[in-house]
């Protein structure tokens, strides 16, 4: 199994002026983002937002699924949501590693844009066979804020495909680079 | 480019007891699949509901996209939206086809399950390399109704991540097959 953890951020993100903006929480991204990860044998799904009325919000959708009604009706999604915490912060997710591995785990984040450093998809396969844990962080609204990009580990090249368009939505792009990452 | 078409059919699908329903369309299947149709350069992307109260919504939120406020609020989700045309069965997406390539498309299924004729990516990828006009069909629910994968011209092997978990969002199916068949 692939020692990898994914994180789905909602601060530091930023608007469409650029602005950092802490987002809402999206229903279908826990959903989307939860399944793809159970797929692809990723460890754990972090939804992380430092508001306290959205992390309300994501754990209430979670306890439907999980052990309300949605439980019984559908158990296919109780297994995926299962796979997530909400938490405040990224730091926290990363805290939360290091007492799961004992060992802090290398960032890699994505980004709709190229940068100089920007690591191919088949190069971050060969980095994740070490078997070292790892955290993928994607942003929601317009993408992670460019100080929180330039902290990182890695950065992912983005993903093109056969046109210059490059308006995936998160749930979109966290299933394709999962697949890039960790198909088989 | 690619001359792939994309459809995202509300019938015939089956429900959770393989049932043969018409589903409820999904705002967000809307947006991400043609979001992910104008990044890998698929020609037109249908959305398939014989239910006219559906066509009206699926419409409706369209038309905010395109013409409405929305469209000014997000450029690039309008030029997405654009993409889609909702009509009401399959069998009119391939007529549709058919008055523009001047020719009839091959049809190509997914599903969840193995077939023995199951095709791999890479081999399809080769197939559409002829130039024809193929059709890669989606089903929304538990997936597209058995007599109908039977009659496509291919059915393309289900996507497999690390674990035996197969129960992605038509969503995020729909982003991942076409970055397998279009992705660069």
């Amino acid at each position: 199994m692939p020692n990898l953890y994914v994180a789905l951020a909602h601060y530091p993100v930023v608007n469409k002026n650029g602005d950092i903006i802490a987002s809402a929480v999206t229903n279908l991204d826990l959903h989307d983002i939860s399944r793809a990860a159970k797929t692809y044998g990723v460890k754990s799904f972090y939804v992380v937002t430092p508001l306290k009325d959205q992390q309300v919000l994501a754990q209430r959708i979670i306890a439907h699924w999980i052990s309300g009604t949605g439980a019984a009706y559908n158990p296919a999604r109780r297994s995926a949501l299962e796979k997530i915490k909400v938490i405040d912060s990224v730091a926290d997710v990363v805290e939360d590693i290091k007492g799961r591995e004992n060992k802090y785990p290398a960032t890699v984040v994505t980004s709709a844009h190229r940068y100089p450093e920007s690591i191919g998809y088949e190069e971050f396969r060969n980095v994740m066979k070490s078997g070292q844990p790892h955290l993928l962080v994607f942003g929601t609204a317009w993408g992670l804020a460019e100080p929180f990009i330039s902290k990182a580990d890695y950065v992912l090249e983005p993903i093109s495909g056969a046109s210059d368009y490059n308006h995936l939505s998160v749930r979109t792009a966290a299933g394709i680079i999962l697949d890039r990452l960790l198909g088989v």
